[in-house]
């Protein structure tokens, strides 16, 4: 592993390596391991826990690190090709990125999904192409279609709470929210309970399918793990057994370029809040997991989110381990 | 001592021995003692000295820190419990506060009287609500009615200055300012000379008293330490012997929840500029403090900031020496 | 060197060792030699490299950092003396400089032209105000007129290159920009091309000739080192055997203190984008230089800035490892 772009660019075996680092490094700290490292971070789109995460992970290994977001720069950052650059953007990306990379001995950008097209957000691009220009090792700090570092976490957390990986019953649940969210959340955890075989169910109103390029990702994952994925809107059946129910809105994928298409979709699933009768069926020490930030009273109920079992402090706080387990891997001598 | 909320919290004992391990780490640096060690700091008000003190007092111990402003979250923190999250504020700091906190092996946290009741600021209830939610050792970077580590900074600095203890005259003096500043620096300034059992002078016009609760603690902390506190708007009278002025604005008790109230009542008191003449009843070297930010030729005149009374740049610098001991005390083995 | 101001106060022994030892930095890190030192870096105007690359260089000799911006103080700051701060400025700088300063074992600041007068810029009377204040070693980290990190960097880019001292052939060139820029760049590039020995060639169109006092401070380095400086209008001319061709827009003159009319002269002059025809009487190897950020399509085309001439990606990396140098020189033990 040279770069972290993706959680399906791992085998399981390096998954299981870094989880076991990451596990290592909460027991014991290295805090001379990354001694005179720099670590440079690039955050195109808001942050709070990805970036105090980030800091923390690295000063705790003796490294440091800097941060670089646009209203830092002059005018903003240019990132279209060919063009005159004789309006308010002084820096091109062009620029901007191998010179951030040149600083670092890694780096980690973020750059959420720029809703312009469909397929240009499923396949990635805008990442791709800044990825293309850093020749440091580079870590996806979220991006339109992947989130792996909240992956790694997620799956660290499932391993903590003893949630077996292939009898596992994990509810990725769409809830609903004011505005269209990316498909990056949703797409990595799907991937990640995949590809630990576990017994996944996609639970979500009609209109909010996932994007067929997301799911056969997932169902190849699941396949080679001796897992299943199904997918419904029945909130009795999806939860029926569930160990952890994994709660995330998303975009309509049909109306994913049409900001009141989808607005006009969702607003007929605002019940889609998370409560405690959700959990009839599931296992009575069924967990509630979220990446965060979470809106109270709209995707979750506050006696979910206040009760025992919430789970997303601890998920938020494996950020920070699993980041250390990449950057110790990435940069250790 | 296992939090920093409050001078008052602390015996005479802990202080000094705070004071005698700041006095230490200044003559002798100890650049390895809190290797690893992370510092949270959350800003949820404005800060030049607090933010950047923080920053280099843990590094020169060795450690580190990372900072979080509101503006850097998706769209700002909501705090009102029980409340529906569908506007837009993303993230409640129920989920913030301790998903940051736990990221550090301490944390500060900064949150200024939101004056919108009297009482509540008074019982410094938001910041405690806040603390509520931190299980790591918490420091208080300034609250609606406490500023602890500008206490322990002033306390060095008379301390480095010669003031004694008990027979020193402090005169707390009321200045103008275009607006209604808090009552967290005259209330922690009021405590420190107090409990150094000082013969503490609180000068300001008709209207500007300290609230009871304050005056209160006051005279509790004077009485054990055999000091005494006077109040007077005479200046004349205040200045008699004082071996230090210390200046600062503050609300009127009665027209604080009255912005436009307010304003009439100190506009009568423009006059309140400390300048030479002020010093005619002073002993010959009595100095000035300001906690800073100053207004010059508002607060003080020119010649008095620039002269040699002036003792506003080693408080200042006093403060990260401070909070390198209470760091020390926290964080080290 | 007690302070790096101007690279004009170095002698060319002084420049050597620096370079001597950003050179030794880059082959042999030294993550120890600056543990427990701070340096604060105060942002009076925006940045990308400069923030980004001193905060990297400190962490890479063990050392860290701090950052001030003006939008983090309360309410801006002001500069002007005498005045009376009853309007939103909470802070003067004569309070703000020393204490910032007081918290790290160096500074450095960033000032911009002010473009009010143009003779205050030419003399650096804002940068040499607020170095008054400084009590500790500063570093300029870009003045109205002066900017020896970038300097130090290009003439290290220079060496990397075998681009040879006294024979070879530098030409300063104006390129349109849709803003009048300040003139730190282009009297620092002359500068340290002169103390070099080089034949230096500034290219600009008529009214964009340079302010006589920088002239003149090039024309005594020229001397001293051996090189000699000319002026043309004429591209085939200035590019005759070139080595190397430093891109940089600067501001009319005449019309310093008039933007309209500064706008009016370099209209005429959109087609100063340097693009391949320019190169035809230069070296074969002719590299091609700039400060960054640069406008793609404006200054330069996008397939010079692409292609193998271009070596701004390793100017800027070098402005990391010249201020290791400048960092270690002061600050090391």
């Amino acid at each position: 592993m040279q770069n972290l772009h993706d959680l399906a660019d791992l085998s399981i075996d390096e998954v299981e390596a870094l989880l076991r680092l990451a596990n290592k490094l909460e027991r014991e700290p290295e805090p001379r391991a990354l001694e005179g490292k720099i670590l440079s971070l690039l955050f195109l789109s808001p942050s709070l826990r990805t970036l105090t995460s980030f800091q923390s992970a690295m000063a705790r290994l003796g490294g440091n690190s800097f941060v670089v977001s646009p209203e830092m720069s002059i005018h903003g950052l240019e990132s279209r090709s060919g063009i005159v650059m004789d309006g308010s953007a002084a820096e091109h990306i062009r620029e901007a990125v191998p010179v951030i990379a040149s600083y670092g001995d890694a780096m980690g950008i973020r750059a959420f999904a720029e809703r312009r097209s469909l397929h240009e957000d499923l396949t990635d691009r805008a990442y791709r192409e800044l990825a293309a220009l850093v020749d440091v090792p580079l870590i996806n700090m979220e991006s339109a279609v992947s989130h792996p570092c909240q992956s790694l976490a997620d799956w660290k957390t499932l391993d903590d709470l003893g949630v077996p990986r292939k009898t596992g019953r994990l509810v990725l649940s769409w809830v609903y929210h004011p505005r269209p969210l990316p498909f990056s959340i949703p797409a990595s955890t799907l991937q990640m309970a995949s590809m630990r075989g576990m017994d996944v169910v996609i639970l979500r109103p009609r209109g909010f399918e996932l994007p067929e390029s997301i799911m056969n990702n997932a169902r190849q994952a699941a396949a080679a793990a001796g897992g299943n994925i199904m997918e419904t809107e029945d909130r009795h059946e999806a939860m029926e057994g569930a160990h952890v129910v994994y709660a995330k809105s998303w975009s309509s994928v049909s109306q994913y370029e049409s900001r009141p298409g989808d607005q006009a979709l969702r607003e007929g699933f605002m019940n889609w809040c998370i409560d405690e009768p959700w959990f009839a069926t599931a296992r009575d020490d069924c967990k509630f997991m979220h990446c965060l930030p979470v809106r109270r009273g709209v995707e979750v109920a506050d006696r979910v989110l206040d009760g025992s079992r919430s789970v997303v402090i601890r998920e938020a706080r494996n950020r920070m381990i699993a980041q250390m387990a990449v950057l110790h891997h990435l940069l250790a001598n």
